[in-house]
């Protein structure tokens, strides 16, 4: 490596501090890591790694899932976590942010003019917008209102040999030159460095009213999702746990869900009609539940979403938790939920099953003894719920990403022409070869 | 030209149907017309243009308003009008559709499962869903459903070697891969050409319901857009005319509606909120308007929406109507129409404006004199329409296109850095540049 810059630094602890994310990758030290305070910082440090050849991989706050944004050797990281301006613009309902903003703070900022940054992942309290740009994030709140893809309207972006663009535009709609910024988005910092965003806001809706319902049994429950579907209704939550989850929110709470059934769909409806619009889910699900609850006041719903948003806490409380990502037609959700207990059984592993059924995406969870590595068993098991989600004609990864942890299973479901294509995409933002080059997507 | 393709009939009254679209852009009539029957037959035309050397020009049903998918002289074009076939999976909400289908047959089919196809340009009931893809078509619903990239799941496409690749996946979430879903959407035929594609649908909404507001002019009617927008509410359709527009349609229709006001906003909400949602925007706009009437019942509904339907055949009847789609933040409209009126009366041209407000989107209708060839103060005026869109932060296009029309405001818009870009990205699709030449994003 050539001489740093002077922005990079060396020492053990901030190097440490970059090497994993979330993912349970094994810890890979980059040589060194830079934390810009400016736009102009980012663009100096870019353009001396592009000048010497040396790596960038640019970091948010470390919450991935698919070890995205972690070291490797010889590359630097780019922590842009110091980057956390922003400014709401409530009568254009649009925000210009910092890639270091917090979602959650950025969309309780949105909460004081009424209006709403949509997207939700369950990391919103401690991601940041441009990890979830990065990642294409999704969340809770996506049955109704998308994915992150769905709110940004433009980026200001340093590209490779340092030089900054803006792509994009602050209107709600344009169609001048292809859509560059739904290309950066989900590109995991591989096409360039998103150095700020103009963000759509909704308006806050009025009133949220929420429905718990409880099933004998996880293929009931499925069916219950296409009984929702047709029904009208559009709730803008619909998560689904299974039984051994219940269970583990159960042991960790004190409360006695699984009781009630082997599968849980929470449902939330919301604005305007959110009231008649949860009746009619709940008419919907009643002949095929064992008991409904319905609720229409803030902090009772809140009461309903504890079992979904205490499920990971809850896993965690039992071992390591390997957490799966796949997304499958929502008819086929019954089927890959049978076809993991058949998996979890053969391979000797134990899998936990919650995740967003109004999208088709499920999360399940390995949960291992703690410590260094991925048993093989748990890896095979992996290995084998992909290969599922393919065959169900789904996805390896619905919201979390590709980074180092897929990269093989990526290849496979884009297939050698498609993959190809993107390789060359790649390589006209990225000759070098320099951005992210764990990351192959 | 070497010899012609089996496919490809060189008839001159198969050459000059598709020698123009509906903007005005002077008859260029192609070499050949091929219209393939089959996806075959699609592979088989554009292998032989790529091993020819021969200009490809997509085309749907020629309601283009940007010259995007007229002929090039040395071209074919590629009349996908025929491939029409099309399925609706109720349960997944989902329609696999070949790129000739009439959106509006589309959305008919959709609504006979309860579903809805979103995206409604003004040219739905000819318009083609491939021609939607192919400039990102918009339309009245935009203001709540957005445009076609918001409802465009997967595509096959042919690229230009004639290759078949299947991008983007049949389920609502993926983030494997780049978003080349995305990138070939608004891509006007120079990326590739889609030959079938996997739309997503929507519940139908239960009720509707609507408002038209009359203002003392447009500068209060575009404050009551910016009341509407604080109000929570968030209408599916939020439309503005002005007072000359007014007058046009009324001397269409043999109505009085300019009598009422020098501007008119109609708003329509809907879902299970519809008619308290409908209120909201009522009240919101009360202390502005004139006049305000709302309608909850569907053909009453349809009635107040008929200024709006009848906009532009009401200026068709004045003359040649020369139709152009700036988009500003929404805050600006009421700069942007004054400038516009400024602009009609320096150049001594007949300008009038309506648009999706709710967008920010306008098209300001230059109405000249019928015959051949655009007036000097026409073409004058639409050039400084289009600064002005730039100067006021939006951009030259917010739902038509490019095409041949904005080739060079496009590149203005985009400045060089971003033009470059996109032109090297297009070189990896189309090394040899033979999709739609005449079209520069």
């Amino acid at each position: 490596m050539t001489a740093l810059h002077p922005l990079v630094e060396v020492a053990p602890d901030r190097r440490h501090a970059v090497a994993v994310d979330r993912s349970g990758w094994p810890a890979v030290w980059p040589d060194g890591v830079a934390t810009p305070r400016t736009v102009d910082e980012v663009r100096e440090v870019v353009a001396w790694a592009a000048a010497t050849g040396t790596a960038v991989v640019a970091r948010g706050a470390g919450s991935g899932l698919a070890a995205a944004a972690v070291g490797v050797p010889g590359a630097i990281v780019l922590d842009l976590s110091a980057l956390q301006r922003f400014e709401i613009d409530a009568d254009e309902q649009l925000a210009r942010v910092e890639p270091g903003v917090i979602t959650a703070v950025l969309d309780d900022a949105a909460a004081s003019h009424g209006l709403m940054y949509a997207p939700d992942p369950g990391s919103v309290g401690i991601s940041t917008v441009g990890g979830n740009i990065a990642t294409n994030a999704g969340g809770l709140r996506g049955a109704k209102y998308g994915v992150t893809r769905d709110h940004v309207l433009a980026f200001d972006v340093v590209l490779a040999d340092g030089t900054l663009v803006h792509v994009g535009r602050d209107t709600i709609k344009g169609v001048t030159g292809y859509d560059l910024v739904g290309l950066f988005t989900g590109s995991e910092g591989t096409l360039g460095i998103v150095v700020g965003a103009t963000l759509r806001l909704l308006p806050r809706p009025v009133r949220v009213a929420t429905a718990a319902a409880y099933f004998a049994d996880i293929e009931t429950a499925a069916r219950a999702v296409t009984a929702i579907t047709r029904s009208g209704a559009r709730p803008a939550v619909l998560e689904l746990l299974d039984g051994p989850t219940l269970g583990a929110v159960d042991a960790l709470e004190g409360t006695a869900l699984r009781a009630r059934g082997e599968a849980l769909l929470i449902a939330q409806t919301d604005g305007f009609g959110a009231f008649e619009e949860l009746s009619v889910v709940a008419d919907a699900v009643a002949p095929l539940a064992t008991l409904v609850e319905t609720e229409t006041d803030a902090a009772a719903s809140a009461r309903l979403l504890l079992a979904r948003r205490q499920a990971l806490p809850a896993l965690e409380a039992l071992g390591r938790p390997l957490i799966e990502d796949i997304a499958v037609p929502r008819g086929r959700m019954a089927d890959a939920v049978r076809e993991i207990g058949r998996i979890a059984d053969e391979e000797g592993v134990r899998i936990f099953v919650f995740g967003h059924a109004g999208d088709g995406n499920l999360h399940p969870i390995i949960v291992t003894e703690r410590g260094e590595g991925v048993p093989a068993a748990a890896q095979r098991a992996a290995d084998r719920i992909f290969a599922l989600a393919l065959e169900l004609g789904g996805t390896i990864t619905a919201e979390h990403g590709v980074g180092r942890l897929k990269r093989e299973w990526a290849a496979r479901e884009l297939g050698p022409d498609v993959h190809a294509l993107q390789q060359r995409l790649r390589a006209v933002f990225d000759p070098q070869g320099i951005l992210n080059p764990g990351s192959s997507l």
